[in-house]
């Protein structure tokens, strides 16, 4: 019942280990973490969990836990700080390995600790959510959040290995479960329309955690995460169509304060918004439009951002994405159901009407 | 009489230009820099005397300048943090180049900046200080400090282009001069011999600020710096040689405070000290530790740390070092003039010794 997937970067391609009961397989996880010092940085939701479950794998090795706190927040500077502050207290070398444990939020604080602690030390990612597991984890993208921006800060840092247990989504919370689903309908539009007539006809199936729709999920949205990182890895062309509903969506995490929505929320709303606007473009018709918000809302997921957002808010949040050339707002946008397109070359009144409509469905 | 040398990194190779005058030349900046937004980053003394030589150039392009204070102690967290929120607000992009104007300091935080805003934009060095210019301007390590550790927090992140100017050198304290005249004397200890040989004969011209003189000094540092870069970029081997009397010397400005002493007169001490550590192991005699401290001695430098940094808390400190394996302090050692070895192999008492007699010169 395990996969395994390889992201192909050369000398820094790395598996994908995807299956039950993963984090149960000592030597697997021994032969991820090398011969040195383990680092294992959880949040205190997860690490109550499954920290016990790894540790127990590392006996004779010289082991540290760390953990911070649950939700968006702890993508800070602060916690930056502070978790280089403890490697270093404990001595930690250039050659351990640090192993995120948990969702998105871990690996992306984590992975820039990893990133950047003497100049770099090797990482694990453990992805414990749905998200994390068929996106986040996958990819070699860290980061912290600055006040003025999400992501704003980090470095492309790839991990030694990603090891998706997928009997951890059995405790993950109803609203995290519909936010990772937000990422998976993400591969089917943006390029694996088949997928998306998949998810269509399973989200049943994937809402009540059926296992091996859920195996099928991740496996071929990290498949598809995958050949577009192995492309371009460092997002100077086809990896920045990752990003549907990500423009739209890092300005609704920022205008309503980092946690108050999940990051697939906000994707999701986000991505709703990008297919209203390619429809008043006419490169999608309202069928499309309707049928994505219609998959959306079945998964439990928003259409809509918060109504309070004024339009100049998110032109001035918008106008801080990493994507952006010249001063223009870069936009991810559907020119077919499977098929997007990056584009700075929209009519601006298309815009504008998106974010003065931002809050009513087609 | 400029000299351009190449660091030869396949795909991120790039030119360092040497020479009189070349903060003046429009067409090199305005070429180093690409087509994109410019972000100086300088400090309170550095910037009031070139800062708007360079601005000049730029006339017309999106232009930012920003400033810390002088000194180590601004490579802060807090600093990074502050510069970061300044590039966000000012809506600097992914296709902007970071310059770095001043000297180790200041390109050592800059190019961390570059290394992770954005995960990762251009960055050009232009040192204004003899270490920066022999030293770490050239070989793409960035970093800041944290409270329990120098240079604990970084990245390799290679610049576009490092452009000395030896003109900025006519303004630099004699104490600065000193302290990079100790990097470029490591050259000699470490690897090239004849350039030891070279700085004995040419130390009273390079004091004086003879032109012909640093002008070779630089290059012949540079060169030595550019090999050694090339053939070992993430220091997995022979870079790590390039930290001869750094282990002790990192020790000495963390015991004393950043900032107290500067970072190449800490290096002075600490090669003295690792000099007679080589003696004591019967590496070299004490006819070379002689020579050695001579050399320093005349070029205004230290040769022992301040008294009151016990051998506890060179212990302490040292075991923090990026270097360590396994618990081990690794030290670098002088086989001979010019040839240098990195260990963690020799007798502990040696070493003990070398620290309980750390201020007495041989």
């Amino acid at each position: 019942m395990t996969s395994i997937l390889t992201v192909d970067l050369d000398t820094r391609s790395y598996p994908i280990h995807i299956g039950p009961g993963l984090l149960g397989d000592a030597e697997l996880l021994r032969a991820s973490t090398g011969a040195g010092q383990v680092v294992v940085i959880t949040n205190s939701v997860v690490g109550p969990l499954y920290a016990e479950t790894v540790t127990r794998h590392f006996g004779g090795r010289d082991y540290l836990q760390l953990a911070v706190e649950d939700g968006e927040g702890a993508k800070s500077f602060a916690n930056f700080e502070r978790l280089m502050g403890e490697l270093i207290a404990h001595r930690i070398e250039r050659g351990a390995t640090i192993v995120a444990l948990g969702g998105g939020v871990v690996g992306d604080l984590a992975g820039f600790v990893a990133a950047c602690y003497q100049r770099g030390v090797a990482f694990v990612q453990i992805p414990t959510t749905l998200l994390a597991q068929v996106d986040s984890a996958v990819g070699g993208k860290t980061a912290i959040n600055h006040a003025l921006g999400k992501n704003m800060v980090g470095a492309f840092h790839q991990p030694r290995a990603v090891i998706a247990d997928t009997q951890t989504l059995a405790t993950l919370p109803a609203r995290e479960l519909a936010a990772g689903l937000a990422e998976v309908i993400k591969y089917g539009l943006i390029r694996d329309y088949p997928f998306l007539e998949w998810i269509e006809a399973n989200l049943d199936g994937l809402l009540a955690r059926d296992d091996e729709a859920l195996a099928f999920a991740i496996r071929r949205s990290c498949e598809n995460k995958a050949e577009v990182v192995a492309a371009d890895e460092r997002e100077s062309g086809q990896r920045a169509l990752l990003n549907l509903g990500h423009t739209f969506g890092h300005a609704i995490e920022a205008a309503a304060g980092y946690g108050a929505w999940l990051h697939g929320e906000a994707v999701a709303a986000g991505t709703c918004m990008a297919a209203r606007m390619s429809a008043r473009m006419g490169l999608i018709d309202a069928a499309d439009v309707a049928r994505i918000e219609q998959l959306f809302t079945r998964a439990g997921l928003p259409i809509a951002p918060p109504p309070e957002i004024a339009p100049a808010t998110f032109v001035e949040l918008m106008g801080r994405d990493k994507k952006n050339v010249g001063g223009h707002i870069r936009l991810v946008l559907l020119e077919a159901l499977g098929r997007a397109i990056l584009t700075h070359e929209y009519p601006g009144d298309a815009f504008e009407a998106t974010l003065a409509a931002s809050h009513e469905a087609a």
